[in-house]
């Protein structure tokens, strides 16, 4: 989406995980975690959702998108983590169970996951954007796995100004969608 | 531990966790999230231990611990997440367990705690700082609970290399220790 948002080509390419081809060789040798996904820029190998995000925006996308100010950096460096633990272990880990048979454990996933829902719903409740008054790579981290909560049998219901946010993000221009997004 | 590293005068204020001091309506203006630490300075609230990093080596740190090129950012934030995700829920979450008694799957905290430091002794068997090739907020993200991983009843002795990380990290001026590390 930030590739999109920023006007970059690119080129997808697919790594199939019902064959592993993650854990192929060749893989984990742009990643050894054997996550995906993995951005090739020239001789630059970047692994890691949100490492991504900080390598474009502070390539190609400057102060607007990730600012270089102690506190407006350390802002998105906290909703970056909170999209690395507590959406990848409520939200994406639950529809990760209820879609592709990952073996979690759903329960505690779905109580995590409206947790850190119900924490991004009562921020927006006051602010427009989590760290800026504007987008940044911190929305950008946390929007995908948030959205489709409700794959992972997370009802989305009780959460007004999360629901209000998703629309602000489907509004920006170069948003790309996915199937179950807006 | 970043704190004595830069040479910061501050002072540490107890949270009881037994107690549930980090869930009062005091500690949760400051964090939502409920967690530790918190650093406060002046009008400044950060949580998040990454984000707190973050914050103090863009603000006191200078790019030898933090540098400001699209690479040796993102690099960094690999490691960040690494510590966040992979450390968090393996060896942080192994010796939550048995010694406080937190309630989680232990097997699996074990089981991802090995992967994840066998990913590192495989880095650091070429590498001798995680991130650059000096000593970043990385390395200080990360070291903790994998020298920790023992209370988590995770055995250090088949990784050389981490190991020797470990006393490389040991030997920086301004290291504190703390009980169970070196």
């Amino acid at each position: 989406m930030l590739l999109s948002m920023l006007g970059l080509e690119h080129t997808i390419v697919p790594i199939s995980l019902p064959d592993r081809e993650q854990k192929t060789p060749a893989h984990l040798a742009r990643n050894p975690l054997g996550t995906l996904p993995v951005l090739e820029d020239g001789e630059a190998v970047i692994y890691d959702s949100q490492a991504i995000l900080v390598y474009l925006a502070a390539k190609h996308g400057g102060a607007a998108w990730l600012p270089t100010d102690p506190i407006g950096l350390a802002t998105i460096s906290q909703w970056l983590s909170f999209a690395t633990n507590e959406i990848w272990n409520g939200p994406a880990i639950a529809r990760a169970c209820l879609r592709f048979k990952r073996d979690v454990d759903l329960d505690r996933a779905q109580v995590a996951g409206r947790t850190a829902l119900a924490v991004m719903d009562a921020h927006l409740s006051t602010h427009d954007w989590l760290a800026l008054d504007r987008p940044t790579i911190a929305d950008i981290a946390c929007y995908p796995y948030a959205a489709l909560a409700e794959e992972g049998e997370i009802s989305l219901a009780p959460y007004g100004a999360l629901n209000a946010w998703f629309k602000r993000i489907e509004a920006l221009p170069g948003y790309v969608s996915m199937p179950g997004l807006g």
